[in-house]
């Protein structure tokens, strides 16, 4: 039986309430002076939680993976993230905060340059063009129309842009076209299934009308669709847990996986301040709530140890407003680690405290990597969050007689 | 998705270089004064290297399961061993130097005593004959010909020979012909499949001439056929994890390990000096480097602790000559342990080393079985010790987007 199976069989009710406060990329790597961003920064409140809790190091896929965001969240969320996977065409899509349907496929675009005799890519990313043209020619191509799916096209970023079609029995066994090298011509779509032909036929038939307007402009003449996904029809939280969950969260990104595992997704504005007000303004509302502080991970990307810091201390300052709610079950970690050091997300364990009634205390004092080492949950993987934060829960029943 | 299809798609490319230094049967126990035989040792090199490294414990299979020599290895090879098995047909013969091709079947033969009315087994190995005693009577066997295969025939030690038959449509799911207790006649090889019924045959023809032949030989008058197996088929180093490797390794069974994975078997003497000089003499030619110290195992299984302690202390003074060559990550662990005190291999968890840039750093100072159990790494498995040695030379991309 798989997790999920199990969860569904064992979840009961009880009104007792869950945070997940979620630092978005929180594990590093120690700087010169020996310190992590988290054991840099000055978190109080943090610290004091973690006297009261138990602690742990958790691997968000398995050792030495690094994930991206959306199997950072499943995991989180326990669902095997090797089991059930998001489309990048899907990803993208919720990136910029488009919503899709059951009758939805959503593809990742890059714009591309063509030699113009041959036909042959010559620039898998058309000179990376600015944000700007990619709007520019994204407008063009929305002019098309097509009779058996309604469009949706929307710029990404530089030369990434994303497409959606809805309509009535479209399906996602679908090659790429792009060939992953120059000096080949862009693939058609091909259908890897009977039951997709005609959602390829459609996705060339596009791409033909696509060719014929980018035909004249440079350097991006031409374009590729890669990720062709659909909505992976997650079960739902209220399915798997008996959970009525909500998202406080501020990137689109995180909006969306979250809509995919049937949470609601509040208004809670740009800040985490306004993040702490909705959350108060909603606690009678719900019984979980996935909280999602983003500007960790964008330090860490940026390679900005002090801002990092700076975003840490900043979320222990709003954890008094959090623990005056008197969550049953409170959990902080990360949906995988981005070091300053490495500018990018990486395989590194994430720290967690778990503060529950009925847990089994640890000695730990503070909240940081290496404190969390000698924690008495030990090494965990993010899977198993769930079902802990549950039983802490009073929410599930005993496995057999 | 399995860990073997994951590193598959992940894997990517860099110029950086692991060095995987296994002690073989490393894991010890305590002696009267509370020493393992790592903990016991003088290990200076290994101690100074473990101060800026991570520390764990691996696990070869699972809790409590003692592994062989091969599913030890293909664990540290990151092969599950439960899923990926080498049949000891095959391991017989690698043991010996024997090369395999995917055209070979391999068996062990055991001789063994029959009444010579009744033709039951009264004795499963023959007295345990001498080993030269088995070379005579495998010289006898050698004279057997056969037009459809080519045989070789080797002794291996005691009453114990390895057969091998080289030709076109072997197949290896077949049964082997010892009863298991005495007072049986030994059986005929069963197809197991019916592409195995050619196997079968001709297997059963080479038993009935070998019966002949040894039908006045006095106490091995006959013999039986077991773990009939071939080349497994293991996908290759370089397909799974994208590496150019090589095996240092003085005993032909991790020699044929090495091969079956891909590797490529260098010449490396006989000594821990020599093997040292061939990965010095290499460098430059490969990205991942096996390197693989016997001794220790020996010594463990002769219940000598003095001298698993000296085969140690041997291997740490090559060490300031493995770290002189820069290696990107160096692991240094064992494929199972062998205590000195069990004489035998044993399920206990291996101590674990890695040492890379970008590791996460415990404050452990020292190498050793009871240092390893508070470190960083934790109580790991030993198929992840190729996904976390890949991650930390850079060669795996992201998962998911």
């Amino acid at each position: 039986m798989n997790q999920i199976d199990l969860m569904k069989e064992l979840h009961t009710f009880s009104d007792k309430k869950i945070i997940m406060l979620v630092m978005d990329g929180l594990g590093g790597l120690p700087n010169d002076e020996d310190k992590t961003e988290l054991e840099a920064a000055y978190t109080p409140n943090m610290d004091k939680l973690a006297r009261d809790s138990v602690l742990g190091l958790s691997t968000p896929i398995s050792p030495g993976i690094t994930p991206g965001s959306g199997p950072g969240h499943l995991g989180l969320f326990g669902y095997e993230p090797l089991e059930y996977q998001i489309g990048r065409g899907v990803l993208e899509a919720l990136g910029i905060g488009l919503d899709l349907s059951p009758n939805s496929l959503a593809a990742r675009g890059n714009f591309c340059s063509l030699d113009p005799v041959s036909g042959v890519i010559t620039d898998r990313r058309a000179g990376r063009i600015p944000t700007e043209e990619c709007s520019r020619l994204v407008e063009m191509l929305s002019t098309i129309q097509m009779d058996e799916v309604s469009i949706t096209i929307r710029p990404v970023k530089d030369y990434r842009f994303a497409l959606i079609l809805e309509g009535d029995g479209l399906a996602d066994d679908l090659s790429e076209t792009d060939p992953q090298k120059t000096g080949l011509k862009p693939l058609k779509v091909e259908a890897l299934s009977s039951n997709a032909t005609k959602s390829a036929r459609i996705l060339n038939q596009w791409l033909e009308q696509a060719f014929a307007i980018l035909a004249d402009q440079r350097p991006a003449n031409g374009c590729t669709l890669r990720g062709i996904a659909k909505d992976p029809g997650l079960p739902s939280f209220a399915e798997v847990y008996g959970l009525q969950a909500c998202a406080i969260a501020t990137y689109p990104m995180y909006k969306g996986i979250s809509r995919l595992v049937g949470m609601e997704v509040l208004d809670a504005g740009d800040s985490i301040a306004s993040e702490l007000h909705t959350l108060q303004a909603n606690w009678g509302k719900y019984d979980f709530f996935f909280f999602h502080v983003k500007k960790t991970d964008s330090a860490g990307e940026d390679g900005n140890f002090a801002e990092k810091v700076k975003v840490i201390e900043e979320t222990d300052r709003i954890i008094p407003g959090i623990v005056d709610l008197q969550p049953d079950v409170l959990i902080i970690t990360g949906d995988h680690s981005t070091p300053s050091s490495l500018k990018a997300h990486s395989w590194h364990e994430l720290p967690i405290l778990l503060y529950a009634d009925n847990i089994r205390p640890d000695t730990l004092r503070v909240f940081g990597e290496r404190s969390c080492m000698q924690g008495g949950l030990g090494h965990m993987r993010h899977i198993d969050i769930m079902p802990l934060a549950m039983a802490h829960a009073d929410k599930l029943a005993k496995y057999g007689a």
